[in-house]
C-alpha cells in the first residue's frame, strides 16, 4: 500500500503525457506480437479440457463469488481428472516424506513414522548437497529411476534398466519430449502419428505445435470402444497418401473412453507397428486404474517381451507413466516418467541431451514417484495405513465408476460404456434437430452448444466430445467420476435431469 | 528380487529364441527413429551446462566410487548455478511453510512458528480441494500471481497486474513458451533473435529447437562486458540480410558474464527495441545477486514505465523471474515466472492456452515463489531468522565474487572482469599456439581441451566458453562462485596452478 501511495504522482504524470502525446496525433507503434503474426502453429493449438467451456465456469465461480444470483449454488469442475480438488484425501505416507524431505528438521518430530523418516533420509541422501532444493540429474535422481525399474520388472516379470527410464514434469512433459524427437519433415515426408479418436487433446495440442499431421484411428464406440486393427491400417492407409507415419500413440485404460485393452489386442497391435514399422507411444498413466470384472492391464512392454523375437528386439515403444492419476492423484507435484525399449543408443543420447535443456524434473515430484514405485512393505510401520488408504481410493472409484454408467443409461438418449478403467464417462448423448439448429446459429458444435447450457443452467462443468474428436453427428461429453459418491450422485442427476429438459425444450 | 528370480527361465526361454533366429539368419527390422532419422533441429541443440564435460565428470564420481585411483579425491562440479549442491543451506522459512502446505498435519508441531502455519493456511486456501496435489490455474495460483505483483510494484514503484504474471516451471520453461509464440516463418521471414555473446546456452539450445535465427551481438569484454548499442545494430542490420529480427534477449546480471547493465543502458536499449520494432525479452533471474560497488538492479520494467509515452505504452517485454537463484537457489523446485507488459491481449489469451496443454507448474515452486515475494515482515515471529539467512548469503557471494576476480587476476594469463552479479566469473585464458595446435589434432575447441585436462588432472569441472559463445581466438570458461569460501579459494588456487603448469606444457 505504502508503495503504491507513493507511486501516484508519477502515474499521473505518465498518464498526462500519454494523453497529451495521443492529442498531438502521434502515432503509435503497432505491436511486434500481434494475433496476425504470431507463430501460426500455436495459433491452431486446442485443448479442450482447459478450453472456453472451463475459463466460463471460473468466470461463473467469480460471479457467485460477488453475489450475483445463479439458478445453483456451486460450479462443479468435472472437466478434469483432479483427484484432490475433487476432495479426494491425499496419502498420509507420501506427504509425511516429502514434508521430510522438503523440511529434515521434522526428523526430530515425534509424530512421524521412522519408515518414513529412513525414506526421506534416503531419499536425501541420493540428493546432491542432501538437498531437495539441488538440481537432479536431468533423467532424473539415480535412486529413484532404480526404483522406477525394480517396480516395472515387479509389475511385468521381465527386465528393467534405470538407464531407460527419464523422469519427468507429468506424463505430458515426456510424452512432448518423444514426439519432438519423432516429428519432423514437411509436405509428404512430414512426420504422420496415429492417435486414437476420442483422444486425450495433449496428443492433437502437441502434434499442432510440432506441425506433425494427425491420422486419428476410430475406436468402436459399439464394442465398448475397442481397438479394431483394421481401422488401424485403414488410418494408416489413408496417412500415407498425404505424410509418412512414423508413430502410433496408444492410450490404455482410455482418456476419455475408459476400456481396457485386451492381451491378444495389445499383440495385435504390436504386430501391426512391427509390420508396418511404427514407433509405439504407450500412455499408460491409468495402469492402477482399473475397475470392470474381467478387466485387467497389461503393459506393452510386458507383452512386447513376452512375444519374443523378432519383437521383442525390434519394436520400439515408450511407455508412459504418472504420479497425478492413480490412488495419489498428485497432480500438482507434476512427476512422471517414461521408459524406453529398442530405443537406438545414439538416439537416447540425444534425449538425454533433449531433457537436460530443462534442466531437471521437480524433486519434490520425483520423491513421490519414489514413494509409489516402492510402497512401505508388510511389517513397516506405515504399511497398513498405506495399503487401507490406497484400497479406499480404488474401490470406491471401482464403486463410482459402475453407478456412473448405470445412472447415465438409465436415461433414454443418453448411452454410457462400462467404464472398465480410468477416471471418465464419455457418454453418447441424442440430440434433436432443432438443436443441431440452434448450435449451428450460434456457430457452437452441438455438444459445446449443449455443455454450455448445462454450465449456464446447473453449475455442471463437463468437456464436450468434440475436443476429443467422435464420429461425425455423433455427440458426446466427458465427465470425471471422481467426486464423492454422494456428490457424483446428485451430479448425475442432476445431469440427465437437465439433459431430459434440453431435449423436450428442442422437440 | 523375488520377482528377478521368478523371471528367469523365461529370460532365458527368450535368449535362447533370440539366438536361434539369429542363427537362422533372420533378418533384423531397423529401427524407426535412428540417428539419420530423427528431428533434424533436436540434433542441433547443444546445452554446454550440461554436455559432454559434465557427462565426463559425472563418470569420474563413479569411478572414485569404485576405487579407481585418481589424482583427486573428489569432483567438484563448479559447471552450475545450484546453490543447495554446494552446501548452501535453504531459507528455514521457506521449507517449513512448504513442508507445512505438503503435510498440514504437521500444524499441531508446536516447533514450527506461526507465521509459518499462517502463511501455509493462506495458500492452502488458495488451492483447489485445499491440497497442492490439486492442479492449480494454468498460469498459477491466483494468491501467489497477485503477490508477485505486488512485489513487482515494491520493486520497481509502479503498477503491475496478477492478469499479467504467469508462473512456470523455472525460468526455463516461461521463456521458451515466449519463444514458441514469437518464432515461425522460413527462409528470409525465418525470425531472428538478438542473444548476447557470450549467452546462457538456453537461448541458443531452444532457438536451435524452434529453428529460429540466432543473432548473436557481442558484449565489450574490455569494458566489464557491456551492453553496446552500435554493436546491437550491427547485428541487426547483418541479420536483416538473412532473416526477419524480431526478438532481443537481454540478460542482466549476466550470464555466465557477471556484468550489472546501468540504467542509462537499459534506456538505449529500450530506444533502440522501440524504433527497430523488436520484443524485448529480459532474463533479469539474477536481479537479488548484485555485489559490487556503485551497480544496482534496474528492471526494465521501471526503466521502460518511467520512460513515458511512446515508449512505456508500446514496447512490449516480456521479464523473467526464477525461485532457482537470489539468495534462496530452490533449483529442485522449479519455479519461476514471466511478467508481460504491453503485450495484445489476444496474444496473451493464446499465451494462456499454450501453458494450459501443460497443464499447471508445480505447486510447490509456486508455494516458494509466494514466500520470496510477500517474505516475513517485520515484528513477525520469522522475520530476523528470515532476514538474517538472507543477508548471510548474500554476503558471503559478494565477498566470493570479491575473491574470485582478485585471485584469478593474480595469475599471469587469466584475465577475469569483476563479478558484479549472477553467480558465475567467466575469465579470459591465454593459451599456447602449441595447446591450440593439441587441441585441433584432439578435434576439440581449445578451452574444451583445456576444461576436460583440467577436469581429468584435478577433478575440477567448469564449462568451455565456447559452449557460451565467444570472440574469434579468445578463450574463456565459466565457474560459478558457489562453493563455500575456503572451498572457493582451494578451488581458485588449485585452477591456477593447474593452468600455469598447462602454459608450461605446452610452451
Amino acid at each position: 500500500m505504502r508503495a503504491l501511495r507513493a507511486l501516484r504522482p508519477r502515474r499521473l504524470l505518465a498518464m498526462a503525457a500519454a494523453a497529451a502525446a495521443a492529442a498531438a496525433g502521434g502515432v503509435r507503434r503497432g505491436p511486434v506480437l500481434s494475433p496476425e503474426c504470431m507463430n501460426p502453429a500455436i495459433r491452431r493449438v486446442e485443448y479442450a479440457v482447459r478450453g472456453p467451456i472451463v475459463v466460463r465456469a471460473t468466470e461463473l465461480e467469480q460471479e457467485l463469488r460477488k453475489g450475483v444470483p445463479k439458478p445453483f449454488t456451486e460450479v462443479i469442475k468435472a472437466n478434469i481428472g483432479d483427484a484432490h480438488a475433487m476432495g479426494q484425501q491425499p496419502i498420509t505416507f507420501v506427504r509425511q516424506v516429502t514434508a521430510l524431505c522438503l523440511c529434515p528438521e521434522l526428523m526430530k518430530d515425534a509424530s512421524l513414522p521412522s519408515d518414513a523418516k529412513e525414506r526421506a533420509q534416503r531419499l536425501l541422501a541420493a540428493c546432491a548437497g542432501q538437498s531437495v532444493g539441488a538440481y537432479s540429474a536431468s533423467p532424473g535422481v539415480q535412486m529413484v529411476r532404480e526404483n522406477v525399474a525394480r517396480y516395472i520388472e515387479r509389475r511385468d516379470g521381465v527386465p528393467a534398466k534405470a538407464d531407460d527410464i527419464f523422469l519427468s514434469t507429468g506424463a505430458s512433459d515426456a510424452i512432448v519430449s518423444m514426439l519432438k524427437l519423432l516429428v519432423w519433415g514437411s509436405g509428404s515426408s512430414r512426420t504422420g502419428v496415429l492417435i486414437p479418436i476420442p483422444q486425450y487433446p495433449l496428443y492433437s495440442a502437441a502434434l499442432a505445435e510440432l506441425d506433425a499431421a494427425q491420422l486419428g484411428y476410430f475406436l468402436a464406440e459399439e464394442r465398448c470402444w475397442a481397438l479394431d486393427v483394421a481401422e488401424l491400417r485403414r488410418a494408416l492407409n489413408e496417412g500415407r497418401r498425404r505424410c509418412c507415419p512414423r508413430v502410433l500413440c496408444i492410450i490404455n485404460p482410455g482418456n476419455p473412453t475408459g476400456q481396457v485393452q485386451s492381451r491378444e489386442c495389445i499383440e495385435d497391435v504390436i504386430k501391426f507397428a512391427y509390420e508396418e514399422k511404427l514407433f509405439l507411444m504407450a500412455d499408460e498413466v491409468y495402469q492402477d486404474n482399473v475397475y470392470a470384472e474381467g478387466s485387467a492391464f497389461h503393459s506393452f512392454k510386458k507383452v512386447l517381451m513376452e512375444m519374443g523375437p523378432p519383437y521383442s528386439d525390434s519394436v520400439e515403444l515408450a511407455s508412459f507413466h504418472s504420479i497425478s492419476k492413480g490412488f495419489m492423484g498428485e497432480c500438482g507435484l507434476r512427476g512422471g516418467y517414461v521408459e524406453v525399449v529398442n530405443l537406438h543408443p545414439e538416439v537416447k543420447a540425444q534425449l538425454a541431451k533433449l531433457v537436460s535443456v530443462r534442466l531437471c524434473p521437480p524433486v519434490p515430484g520425483q520423491m513421490v514417484l519414489d514413494i509409489i514405485m516402492d510402497p512401505p512393505k508388510p511389517g513397516e510401520p506405515s504399511y497398513e495405513r498405506f495399503q487401507a488408504e490406497k484400497e479406499a481410493v480404488l474401490s470406491a472409484l471401482a464403486e463410482k465408476a459402475r453407478l456412473t454408467q448405470e445412472l447415465f443409461n438409465r436415461t433414454p438418449g443418453i448411452h454410457c460404456n462400462p467404464v472398465q478403467g480410468a477416471m471418465y464417462a464419455f457418454p453418447r448423448i441424442d440430440l434433436p434437430p432443432r438443436a443441431l439448429a440452434a448450435a449451428k446459429e450460434k456457430k457452437q458444435a452441438p455438444d459445446m452448444f449443449f455443455c454450455m447450457r448445462l454450465l449456464e443452467e446447473t453449475g455442471i462443468c463437463v468437456v464436450p466430445g468434440s475436443g476429443f474428436g467422435q464420429k461425425e453427428g455423433t455427440y458426446h461429453f466427458r465427465m470425471t467420476i471422481l467426486p464423492p459418491t454422494e456428490k457424483l450422485k446428485m451430479l448425475l442427476e442432476k445431469l440427465s435431469a437437465f439433459y431430459t429438459k434440453f431435449v423436450k425444450e428442442f422437440s
